[in-house]
């Protein structure tokens, strides 16, 4: 079974969607199985992260700002794919870091998520995007 | 077929439990098929490292505490999810870089690792814990 | 079903093989289902990425070449498994960065790639090597 979910977002950082997976899966009627999300895009990420403090979301994101700067910045002059702006590269080099694709296994129709497990993408662009995660469930 | 792996752990570092895994797969009957592990838990990874020489794990574990230091350390004051502990945000960093779920195809009832491929649980928290890792076998 | 990738690789860099396993998936047989890679090494790794602009490739290999330098290099001093070569700590650090496995749904007979994305093999070793990359397809 497969479905397509399509996530809006306004800039960079992290977007849950766990409810919608789990209302798929559970509208499934897939009991015991394995689920799998891909992102179709190079320059997002998929990511299981705490939803409980909202810092957690906030402090991921400065750090990978850090550790990637944008490609205006001068510790990123060595950097030649710039013409698509200075978060582009950037977005990449995180998109290579962070997963592409995670696999879940399902239980009583339910993804076994740890207690405080969310499902984001994490949009590594500045412009508003419309991003495409591929699920399948099996 | 689904099973739970309980890991306990010491603090930092890495964990291997690839026997376990061999163990349960050879018991399954499954003989071709895909193999899937999910740690439910935001504070530790899945790794699959070489397994020959020790050292090797010694300085994975040496080069990500050096890029993501305690959050006590005066290069991370930006991080605000600190009362959790100095070592909580920093782990909750490295499990977004390092993997949360992986998949091994499975041939004559055996994981295809490569000769010297191990299967680990790195924590990330210095308190010990009880790892759980969810299996899945189709 | 099954089926080895074996991908010579030429020094560190990226190495593109999405025809080839789209070849696979298209001749097998299976419309819909769910494609697993597998790298069976812990010194390369798997990953999908941009490719319409080859910069993109170099930037990649740019920023991890600099974010994980040589053994040799004066801030890794701290590394001790250091006797197969400058370049082999540093891959196996990069193997824990990047993917080791990669999970793609499969539609109408053909991986659900976005546009740009490619599937290519990261060689983090300086020398030739042949690299095996098990699939499984279901």
């Amino acid at each position: 079974m497969q479905h397509d979910f399509s996530i809006p977002t306004r800039g960079q950082g992290l977007y849950e969607f766990t409810r919608d997976v789990q209302a798929w899966v559970a509208a499934s009627g897939v009991r015991d199985g394995l689920l799998t999300l891909f992102v179709r895009h190079t320059s997002c990420s998929l990511l299981i992260q705490e939803n409980a403090d909202p810092e957690v979301q906030g402090d991921l994101h400065a750090f990978f700002a850090r550790l990637v700067p944008p490609s205006s910045d001068p510790s990123m002059t060595y950097l030649r794919h710039t013409y698509e702006g200075p978060d582009d590269m950037p977005a990449h080099i995180k998109a290579a870091m962070m997963p592409v694709s995670l696999s879940v296994p399902v239980r009583s129709g339910a993804p076994v998520l740890g207690t405080w497990q969310g499902i984001y993408l994490f949009e590594h662009r500045d412009a508003p995007h419309q991003r495409k995660v591929a699920a399948h469930l099996s």
